[in-house]
């Protein structure tokens, strides 16, 4: 720390706050200790207590996965008798510290960001901290620098489409998530690449793209519902936005699968609280927090990542919302 | 510590252990403890270092609602600069210490039990440890000696049923919760009255009570729809049994609101993710997770709470699944 210090020409304690996550530091001044911790590679002291807690950051918009989540991780967590932390970053402006400077005031063992997006700059602290950092399916811009923790997108487009076409399905639309997500892309592609295969092609026309949310499934599904020529199934991507198809459909008369055959991604919960309940690809989402867990804390205990990317497979569940077509 | 362990003819460490709740010591030493520990009003003295977080423990089968609860107990930990712990106490047997033993290991500033129910044991090892407990709408038996917060269950039964009787229903049913839960009982008991204040009677044909899960809600829909005098409207214990009903009327091939008006508790999202929209009973569950961490951090600042017990209302949110009954 004294050598950091001396490098960047502050004081002890001016390192010691950058580690800390404490205000007081002038932004440039933190940006070069920082650089420099990383740079040498500074890593926490053992005598450093760590609170013994691993904590998850979810970005609240996409909370409904939260617990499936929740559950795997502290399995593990269970294990290593580490405490669970929920934080909930979903941009409020409180008073006093921001989340993220508390987080790292508490140096926990690790942390998890799930379906979160950290600022560079809390990453940098993160890593200048020593606190290990690893994303749960980032399904923003994927930073190579963390490890990570996905699902198998693209076959889980594939398997939804195949599905619906030896159903017989042929004017497939797909209601995908927003295209600077690469989960979100990379499930539409494996559509696409799914209809190439069986020799058809996917009709631009039948394809909208959108938030993750009950509100553009039910929009863009009334939207292609209504067009001429509608699409007898729509590839969903994720299951709210499927859950919007069914408003979509209801509002206009449609009956779910007999005029309309529909395929979630995800498999939360709901998906089996619905009329009829929906055919989608599942995510592993308890399974995707135990093995960021498991990273995470071999991050911890100094041990080097066999693969930084894990990816664990989706896997289609058939309900009742896909049928043939009618007529077919 | 030392007068504990002379009363109860026990060494101190002894004492440390059931204090800290570590094994190792018999069933009858531990109570005896325990029990002298609160009758002399033992606290932790201010050395002790309490982890700076506050734990919610939640039942596993209630966890849809989890979600809520802990934004409102983030909002207060924050102001605090306390971590949230998650912990799900669903009877899982897992190798090592229980989450309970690990839970009181911990010294967590206080624990919040959501739904759950502490066995009087786990009750009294908190106690002797010092360790604020809040129970979050414990819908099992009241626990007298525990500060809880809840919400108005039975005016929450009133105001469903009051809607109903104004829309012209009068052949109203009741999928209820469980009978020894005093939420549901007392959500059923709330329907009865506002029947009676109508000059009317609640039809025990038309009640059913059972868990409060999906599928008892589809179960017992079914059953009521099937009556050769089905009821025109079905009040639900919560929002999962309402979901439960709409799927009975899917299979029957009957419409929501035109042939049966349903109405739901709780308000969970999904209520805004079924077609069409559930009418339903909302409980302030962010506002109860923010009240009962505060009454937890009040004890354990060594405040006395002015009331142990807090009632949050209840608010009818109208959607589109009630309206008048067919031919009325």
């Amino acid at each position: 720390m004294a050598t950091i210090a001396e490098l960047a020409g502050v004081s002890k304690p001016t390192v010691s706050k950058v580690l800390n996550g404490r205000s007081g530091v002038a932004l440039e001044t933190r940006r070069r200790v920082e650089a420099l911790l990383r740079e040498h590679g500074y890593r926490r002291p053992d005598k450093t207590p760590a609170s013994a807690t691993l904590e998850v950051v979810f970005y609240g918009l996409e909370s409904h996965l939260a617990i499936q989540i929740m559950r795997g991780v502290e399995q593990v967590a269970r294990r290593h008798e580490l405490a669970v932390g929920f934080i909930e970053a979903n941009g409020r402006t409180a008073p006093g510290r921001s989340w993220a400077e508390q987080l790292l005031a508490r140096h926990p063992v690790g942390v998890i960001a799930a379906f979160s997006r950290f600022t560079p700059e809390q990453h940098a602290q993160l890593a200048a901290s020593g606190i290990p950092l690893v994303a749960l399916d980032p399904t923003g811009e994927p930073m190579h620098t963390i490890p990570s923790v996905g699902a198998t997108n693209w076959s889980g487009g594939i398997a939804a489409t195949r599905h619906l076409l030896e159903l017989g399905h042929r004017r497939i639309g797909v209601v995908s998530g927003p295209p600077d997500y690469v989960a979100a892309r990379a499930r539409l592609e494996g559509c696409r690449a799914a209809m190439e295969i069986a020799g058809l092609r996917l009709d631009e026309r039948l394809v909208r793209s959108g938030r993750f949310f009950f509100e553009r499934g039910r929009d863009f599904g009334l939207e292609l519902l209504r067009l001429p020529h509608p699409p007898t199934a729509l590839v969903c991507g994720n299951d709210l936005q499927a859950l919007g198809v069914y408003t979509a459909a209801w509002q206009l008369g449609l009956r779910i699968p007999q005029d309309l055959s529909v395929i979630g991604f995800d498999d939360i919960d709901n998906t089996r609280w619905c009329s009829p309940p929906l055919t989608t690809v599942r995510q592993p989402l308890t399974e995707m927090g135990t093995a960021a867990a498991e990273m995470v804390l071999a991050l911890a205990a100094g041990e080097t990542l066999l693969q930084p990317r894990v990816e664990l497979s989706t896997t289609l569940v058939v309900r009742e919302s896909t049928a043939p077509p009618a007529g077919a």
